[in-house]
């Protein structure tokens, strides 16, 4: 099992934005949806044996923590909107402390970063880490960020993390998560 | 220079469609704009050294060809329905057979593959190519399929173009842009 950790800083924390200004009103949820994307999707497949995982910082009711289980997640498509309306539905229902499913294979639950870092070990993907084609042994779960940098309080739940890179280049967060798959299938299959 | 170019077999060939049905109307749309994405976005940077190709064969109009400059480009967001939009202006505009610039760095015109190949020498990235990170000195221009496959008609047109894949895994398309680039940037950096 693969785990993908997205903080997304700004994300919408409720139901109530428009799948219409994703990158605006929603806190940069497009973001997000592309990261869902990158964790899933092959060509006329999905990866069933990952699971997202979505922290939402934004206003007005954060933190929130949405998982979407490749093994059960139906009506998935690639398209950012089509995400964002299964998403919105997750934000829309009244919701504890425990996950709680929305669609088959989404769920949500009140929580952020400090719970999940809990539930699991991560990698940070960081452009300051051990590139992972030197990994002898890839991670199993990783953290990343948004389109913005961890707060100090987020780095102080993430240090001591190890940190691993995919590249020189600082990337957007889902061409990071394509790139760290294509590692993942190359050793799988033999090939890296 | 490095050049991507992506043939959309059902991309809408006017600016008739819809950005809020990028996926159905448009004719997977959402494709080639996830494609424009994964072509120039670095973490608040743009590859300024790319140039991406969209070639729209749905209906009503087709053959017709949209180039995006990473010099001149402006108004280009990550989210699909910005791009969307822009693409959607281009394909509004009377066009003939050489390139007119619609918005800064976006210019249309009629013609397809056809016309593309003989502008470029293009390698194909193709599952059955040979794996980039065996290639001594990677191409500079590449081409690419959406969510189908090639014809038999453009098949034809790639015959004798060498071709190279990514990984073991069939991809998206965007997402083998950004595992592309992944390599093109180590090579560069001396990392690879």
């Amino acid at each position: 099992m693969i785990r993908i950790a997205v903080v997304g800083h700004l994300a919408r924390s409720s139901g109530d934005f428009s799948i219409n200004d994703l990158p605006g009103a929603a806190g940069r949820m497009d973001v997000l949806c592309r990261c869902v994307n990158s964790s899933f999707f092959l060509s006329h497949d999905l990866r069933r044996d990952v699971e997202c995982f979505l922290v939402l910082c934004g206003e007005p009711d954060p933190p929130k923590t949405i998982k979407i289980s490749g093994r059960d997640v139906k009506h998935l498509n690639p398209d950012e909107r089509t995400t964002a309306a299964l998403l919105k539905k997750a934000l829309s229902m009244v919701t504890g402390t425990k996950f709680r499913e929305s669609t088959p294979g989404i769920f949500v639950r009140r929580g952020g970063l400090k719970e999940l870092a809990q539930d699991f070990s991560f990698s940070v993907l960081d452009e300051g880490g051990l590139d992972i084609r030197s990994e002898s042994k890839l991670p199993e779960a990783y953290i990343l960020s948004d389109h913005l940098n961890f707060s100090p309080a987020e780095n102080e739940i993430l240090s001591g993390m190890p940190a691993c890179s995919v590249g020189p280049q600082l990337l957007h967060a889902d061409h990071t998560i394509s790139v760290l798959f294509n590692e993942i299938d190359r050793r799988r299959a033999g090939w890296a």
